[in-house]
Formats: C-alpha cells, sequence, structure tokens
C-alpha cells in the first residue's frame, strides 16, 4: 500500500474524532444567539492546527466573527501557500425536515450526516489533515499560512474589512480553497469561475397596521398582493431580468467558449430526476449549465408576510417581506446591482404601499485560468487519484471573499473542491461523502507535490 | 336618572370584572393547544347565563369545539329571540406589536384592550348584561335561547353541521347579533349586509429539497417566485379578479341603489389618515364603500417560503406557500368559488412547479331586509340612545353562521353591532370603547321594548 493511503487508512478514525468536534459546536454566523459558539469553534480549529504542526495559530479579531490565523514556515526561501477556508456554517431550519440532529454528525450509507460536513468543515479539515501527512512524512516544500473565517456564510463583510491591513500578514504565492464541488463522485472538476452576488431584503407597507380583511379588503391595497405582483414583474416571459441596466456588464461568451462548456458531462433526465422536478426553467436560448456557469440569476430565498400559522385568519397584513439575491456574472459589480435594484424596486412600488430596500452581503464573481502552474498541478493530482482528467467547470455559487483576495491581496486561488451536487449544502440533510473526504485528503497531499514539480520544472 | 343608566352606572365596575374574566381565557379556535381554553371558555358562559337569570344553560358537544346553549322561557306564547354570539378569538401574533398582553385586559383611554374586548366577548356580554336588566326589572316581553358557539373565528364548521340535528331547539322569530360594527362612536349604522367567504390554501413545490441556490439559481423554478407570478396574475390592471366565472353569479345594484349607499357619511382623506395610507386601491369603476361591500375581493392574508429569520440565506425553496380568500357577495356561492379558484390556480402553475389547493372555511353573503318589525325596533332602540337614526349599511366583513341560519333555520338575524373601525378586530391592541359597551347595552334593552311594541303593532 503506497504510505499516503496507509497513512489515512490507520488514521482515519481519528480525522473522523476530530472532525466531528469541530461539527457539534453549532456555529451559525447569521445568528446572535451563536456569537459564543463562533469563538468557541475557532478556538478549536486553532488546536487543530496546531495539533497537525503549524508553528503557530492564533485567533485574531475582527469588526465581526474572528478569523483564524496560522502559519508554518518550511524554508523562507520556498514558495508560500495560504490556504482559506471558514469555520462557520448556515442556519438549519426547517428543522423538523432532518433526519438527525444538524449538529449531531451521524455516518449512514458512507456519509456523514451534519450542517457543515461538507461546507465546509469536512473540507477544511481535509486541508488540515493533508498538511499534518505531508509535515508527518517530511515532505512539506512549501510555507503554509491558514485563513480560516467565521462569515463565509454571511459574504465575508468582517475579512473584507480585515484584509487591507493584513496584506503582508497574508503575503503567499497561491490561495488554496477547498470549499466547492466536483461534477460527480467518480467525474472530478475543478472549478475555475464563480458567480457573484447581491443580496437584498424589502419591506412593502399597506395601510400601518394589520386590518381586517373583510371590512376593508377590495379598497385598501394589501402589501402581500402588491409585494407578489412586483416580483413577479422582475422577470419577463423569457425569464430574462427586467430590471433596466442589468444585463449592461455581462461578459458574453464566444460561440467556442460556449461549445467547450458543453462539453462538460450532463444528462437532463439525471439533472431532473434528481431534484424531482418534471422540467427546468432557464432564460431562454441557454442551456441549464450556461443558467447557472455563465449566465446571472435572481431568487426569492425568503418571503413572508400575514397569517402562517395553521387554520385560517382573515386578516390584511400591514407588511410583507422578501429576501431577493441575484447570481452575478463577470464583469456585474455587486454594489452597483444592488443600487440598480433598488432603484427599480422603488420606482415600480405603487402609490398605495411603501418600500423599503436594504443590502445585505454581496460579492463580485471570479474567473480563474486554467495555464496556470497551479491549475495543472491540481489536474495532475486529481488524475493520480481518480485516473481520470478533471474537467474545468464554472460553478453557479459563490465565495465573494475569493474576487476580493484578488482585487486586495492580488494572489489567484486553485479551488479544490469535493463536494457533490447532492450533499445537501445549506439544505436538511447536508451530508459528505466519506469516499469524497478521504479522496480529498489523497488529492491535496499530491497537489502539493506536483506543484513543487511544477513550479521547479 | 332613568333606571336603566342607573342600573349601568350601579353594576358597572361588576360588568367589566365579569367580562374580564372571560376575555382572560385565551380561547383561540384555530390553535390546538387552546383546546382545553375553550370548553373552559364555555363553562364560564354557561356560569354567566345561570347568573344572569336563564332557566338552564349548558354545554353541548359538537364535531368540533362545544356550543353553549340557555334559554328563559317567560310566557310560551309570546314570541322567541335567539341571541348569537361567539367565545372564541382570534390568533394574537404578532405577539410584539401589542402595547399590552392580549389576555390580560387593560384599560387605557376609556377602552378595553385586550384579544376578543370587542370581537367577540365584549359584544356578547352587552347582550347578557340587557338581558339581566330586563329580567331583573321584570320587563322581558319575549323568551329569550341563547346560542353561543366556539369557531366563528374558523368558519363555525362544527355549528353548521350541528345547526340541522338542533332546528326545534332552536325554533324562534328572530336571531339577535352583537358583532359588528357602526360607523363611527356618535354615528349609529346597523349592519344589513355582510359578504360571504372563501378561505385557500394553496402550496407550490419546485424541487423536493431546499438547494443552493447559486449552484441551481436560473435553472431550477423558484416556487416563491412562481407563487408570486401566480398571486399578480390573479387581478388585472384594473384590479378585476381574473378566475373565470369569477364574477357570474355577482348581484349588480341598481343606481338608485347605489345612490342610496353613496349617502351614507364617507369622508377618503379621513379613510386614507386613519389608515396612513397615500391612496386606496378599488376595482375600477366602484367607491371604497362599494369595493367592501356590494364587490367581492380577494386578499392573500399569509404567504411564506425559503428562509424568514434574521440576515441572509442563500437557498432556493423547495415549496411555498399562501393562505388566500375571497370575499363574497350575493349571489355568489362558496365552495363554487372555491373550486373555480382550486382549477383556475391548477391551470395557471407551469409545468416546472406542482401545485396543491386545499379549502378552508367558507360562507354565504348575507342581505337583511330594513322593512321589518325588527329594523324598525332597532332604528328606534338607536335613536333613543344616540339621538339619530341609524344608518343601514352593507358590511365588506362575513358572519358565515348568519345566512346558515337564514338556510337552515329559516330565521333572520337583526345585527346589532357597536364595534368601530378603529378596534383593531383580528390585529395587535384589539380595544373597545367603554362608551360603545355601555350603550350598547342601552341600546340592546331599549331595542327588547320596542320590538315588543312593533310586534304588537
Amino acid at each position: 500500500m503506497d504510505p499516503i493511503k496507509n497513512y489515512i487508512e490507520t488514521n482515519k478514525d481519528r480525522f473522523l474524532d476530530e472532525l466531528f468536534g469541530l461539527i457539534r459546536i453549532p456555529s451559525i454566523s447569521s445568528e446572535n444567539e451563536h456569537k459564543g459558539d463562533m469563538v468557541k469553534t475557532a478556538q478549536y480549529v486553532v488546536d487543530q492546527l496546531l495539533k497537525a504542526g503549524v508553528d503557530k495559530a492564533e485567533i485574531m479579531p475582527t469588526t465581526g466573527h474572528p478569523v483564524v490565523y496560522g502559519e508554518k514556515t518550511a524554508d523562507p526561501a520556498k514558495p508560500t501557500i495560504l490556504v482559506y477556508g471558514h469555520y462557520d456554517v448556515m442556519p438549519v431550519d426547517p428543522l423538523n425536515l432532518w433526519d438527525s440532529p444538524p449538529f449531531e454528525p451521524e455516518i449512514r450509507d458512507g456519509k456523514i450526516f451534519a450542517r457543515g460536513a461538507v461546507d465546509d468543515k469536512g473540507q477544511l479539515f481535509m486541508q488540515v489533515k493533508a498538511f499534518e501527512y505531508l509535515l508527518s512524512a517530511n515532505q512539506l516544500q512549501f510555507n503554509v499560512k491558514w485563513l480560516i473565517e467565521g462569515e463565509e456564510e454571511m459574504g465575508s463583510p468582517a475579512l473584507a474589512k480585515w484584509l487591507p491591513n493584513h496584506t503582508e500578514l497574508l503575503k503567499a504565492d497561491l490561495i488554496l480553497v477547498s470549499d466547492t464541488s466536483m461534477i460527480a463522485i467518480d467525474t472530478p472538476s475543478i472549478t475555475v469561475g464563480l458567480r457573484g452576488l447581491a443580496y437584498m431584503e424589502v419591506e412593502v407597507t399597506g395601510p400601518d397596521k394589520d386590518l381586517h380583511s373583510g371590512l376593508y379588503g377590495g379598497a385598501v391595497a394589501n402589501p402581500a398582493n402588491i409585494l407578489a405582483k412586483m416580483i413577479a414583474s422582475l422577470h419577463d416571459e423569457n425569464n430574462h431580468i427586467t430590471i433596466p441596466g442589468f444585463y449592461d456588464d455581462v461578459l458574453t461568451l464566444t460561440i467556442e467558449e460556449r461549445r467547450d462548456m458543453a462539453r462538460a458531462p450532463f444528462n437532463l433526465e439525471e439533472y431532473k430526476k434528481k431534484l424531482n422536478i418534471k422540467t427546468t426553467l432557464c432564460e431562454k436560448g441557454f442551456t441549464v449549465n450556461e443558467c447557472t456557469g455563465i449566465r446571472p440569476s435572481l431568487d426569492v430565498n425568503g418571503i413572508w408576510s400575514g397569517y402562517t400559522g395553521e387554520g385560517s385568519k382573515t386578516v390584511l397584513p400591514s407588511k410583507a417581506f422578501a429576501k431577493i439575491s441575484m447570481r452575478l456574472v463577470p464583469h456585474q459589480e455587486p454594489h452597483k446591482i444592488a443600487e440598480l435594484f433598488a432603484r427599480h424596486f422603488e420606482a415600480i412600488a405603487p402609490a398605495s404601499v411603501k418600500v423599503k430596500v436594504t443590502e445585505h452581503h454581496g460579492g463580485f464573481p471570479y474567473v480563474a485560468p486554467t495555464d496556470t502552474a497551479a491549475y495543472r498541478a491540481a489536474s495532475k493530482a486529481y488524475e493520480a487519484v481518480y485516473g481520470i482528467k478533471p474537467i474545468p467547470v464554472r460553478s453557479g455559487g459563490s465565495i465573494p471573499i475569493i474576487s476580493t483576495f484578488e482585487q486586495v491581496l492580488g494572489i489567484k486561488s486553485i479551488l479544490m473542491g469535493f463536494g457533490l451536487d447532492t450533499d445537501a449544502a445549506h439544505s436538511p440533510n447536508e451530508n459528505y461523502h466519506l469516499e469524497c473526504f478521504y479522496k480529498g485528503i489523497e488529492t491535496i497531499i499530491w497537489f502539493y507535490k506536483f506543484y513543487s514539480g511544477e513550479l521547479e520544472g
């Protein structure tokens, strides 16, 4: 057996024990009640890094949840890899849809079920364990820095502010990230594009208090009906977004680029079957992968108004709310899009209601080149472990901080993610295949080796 | 001082004590956790009726919450009045908008603040106290039956089933009800029309689990966006309801009838000011009072989907829900309208989602004649207490059981309500003017007296 596989096999129970300890702390960054848990989780990460062999690791304060910084200097003359990950997780509601408690990791069918299993505690842990192996085998050819934050699921607002004051500390040649997915368990891929994000919250107010829907219905504007009308108008019959100027900065791909994209394996019937839907709903003129990869989108992430309990209540609500986010592609700018949205939403509000629009976090889209030493090394690493070359893909998701890294630190990232579409990240019953976890560790170890070779050769 | 006023003045603290005891029991009929409270409340009503002097009063089981039945036989040869009211109340959420706890009645600014203060515990109590006075003064010229139910706020489903088996028990010449409003504190009115109701719940399902809005947004139908589009399409640009066949049975009033209606005092500026709205939103071609009185309406009473907590969550939800009710006018039939709605809602659903429509309670619209002894007696009673003739009005609200009484028992109702538009019935900070409460008792007493005179000729 090769020494890497042997090391993983020998230590796999310990790996899981350590990971489960991390998962058990409910580090939901967007919920105030978990503020204490965030610090506990950061400390757990510090302890794990120290255990893995870094020279130092510490919790560093930000304006929000703290970041964990660590470093291992192998040889000051060698290049430096900055490993980025996040210790925070998404909220868990609706709780009743979980088959096991979200913060009590459980292994079923060869998968870890828990919030954070894949996003990103499990994937972050692969990085720690790959590093641990290289160090224990005395094969670490790089200096390694660690930056593990606690607000990724909120769009990294505090880290974005913290970065400009720590550019010296974070000096590196490459950022290495495991926080994305691959095409299938036997079809590796490397994410070379991420969509940006603009996330809005809207409040529509009709009368200044809830009214009896019998006494007033028909004469007084109902903010829930109005909000529905406003949201409905944001897409036209071709599923184009109707906000004026929304598409102005969208990069149009060439026919050749689109043809290349279409080479990625994709089975529409399987896609629909997996989601249990009869048909997809795409922007006219674009395929599924184009709609999630190279085209922007607009989704209601939450909507609420009036009576939502059991039975009936005949209320004409005073207010209606929605959370609406837009995924962006090069060269759309999140803040500009947020402003276009706000201006448009206010403009289409009828005189019978008042509208308030606020902006949550945003993030720039990101595109990574494939003609670099890092991409080539990653490609060889996947091939060594999976037996086939990985496919470069543009993901529909967003990791806003990745484009911020490029802007502020001037460093490109390589996105080696081992999640799967079926992992239910952000959803009830989030899970992570143990096979992905172990192969991920192996692939990352090989990446370090090939990257060192690429740089030398 | 006249003996009626004197009796009220002497006993007013006791009246409030007894009423507050009734209000303190949280009899929310639509919430299962209050099942025990419903029985407690019914028993409290029984005790109060016995205390007021009925011959008998008892709790009678139904398929739902029990009804209270009571009777006082003055003289079998005399006519019988059946007093109807309800001991159940609406849910109280959003609780944070209440200035004092909903089930701890508090007097501020000459008003009782509490859930049920006006709807209908306070108004029901006026009936009990007027009866108590007539009996104590030995002036009761009628046999009086009592039917106090516990599901009015749910549309009286159990009572509607119970009625056909109790027609003999409920035999009466007139039904007397205090569960409506008047135009203003110094402008009495008698409700001569009520709208009917069809109440629906819809569930729209996209993918079979919540998805990551980045990975799937733009390619997979978002049920919240789709629901918004479907709701938006239920009204056209003139605020007409677009459900095919919806208006087929709507009774068109003559120009003369509409002219009569327009005589009721109404100040649009005050109406808008009271609700803090810039403009009303009426069906094209109809006035505010017409839109709530003689035209049907359609309102979202509740809508919910996705993430509704603080902060942001980038979820593409699996399901979106809405509660949608329609107020009906003569001769629309609730079940027929519910079917038209369901058929239409299913028809407009795009192939990318699944739709489930369920029907909650409904009720027929009701119109009362004004050329009857009961109406004349009520009119004189108001005039005796308020100094001016009451105005007959068509209310936009619904009391579905009133039309059921007419259909099943063959008895007309007289609706002597003393609520005000500002009472916030069904809303946070529901309240009831003490002045309305005391004048209501006085007016009901006078009604009994004048009605006896009218019947004698």
